[in-house]
């Protein structure tokens, strides 16, 4: 079950600048930032509210680390933007399941390594109305 | 100051359709629904979470009741996926004059009505990297 908008995945070319604007514009600050290998991404997460699950959500700001990451080849499409929304549940290897029989494409055959610990998975836009959607479960104690 | 993530706007062609793909698909209700003539929207909002400043995260689905509106010149262009994001605010009013004195351009000179009696005003998505940024101040009594 979704129970809350975890995160708001945006794309951006340069991170540094991208923080300073969140920052400087609405007094957003960093509340984690890594590299993801896998993805290909440099990344900040800035927390904005908790949440009633528990949770919190965050802006998620993404810069490729390499020209042949999924974000730097949207970038290249799309310009800076948002690139994909998450929503958070306690279960993505069963609600994955569960929306893979119903039809939708589920990208990963299991749940990878998100930010912060988390397992991610992500459903193909085609089957959501043109939207990049994640579902994350975050790692035990993150909040 | 920005309180929470109010609601991520989701551009559609047909409105009906998008929101039973997110009921058969995730659970997400229809909390509320209205069509907003100045807009030039027809629009559902589905609640995702309650937040930690007494407010909720919503996902905002639009459909374009004229071919004149912005989002139906948005659908042309990009077709269906994000529009835009908000952040709620006690003070919509103070929040876009500061951000203004930042620099950023804010599309309107007064607050407009929004969702559910809520007063909106949005900034320039190529001052904000990319992304048209909404900011929001509930009715009061919403939740």
């Amino acid at each position: 079950m979704l129970t809350r908008i975890d995160h708001i995945g945006i794309a951006c070319f340069d991170l540094d600048r991208t923080v300073e604007f969140y920052r400087a514009t609405y007094g957003f600050e960093v509340f984690h930032t890594e590299v993801n290998e896998e993805q290909g991404v440099r990344e900040a997460m800035l927390r904005i509210n908790g949440t009633d699950d528990g949770g919190a959500s965050y802006l998620q700001l993404l810069e490729p680390v390499r020209e042949d990451s999924t974000v730097a080849k949207w970038l290249a499409k799309n310009g800076e933007g948002v690139h994909h929304i998450a929503f958070g549940t306690a279960d993505v290897d069963g609600d994955s399941e569960a929306i893979r029989g119903k039809g939708v494409r589920v990208l990963y055959d299991e749940p990878r390594t998100g930010s912060m610990g988390s397992r991610i998975t992500f459903l193909h836009p085609k089957d959501c109305h043109g939207v990049l959607t994640e579902l994350v479960t975050s790692a035990p104690v993150q909040h």
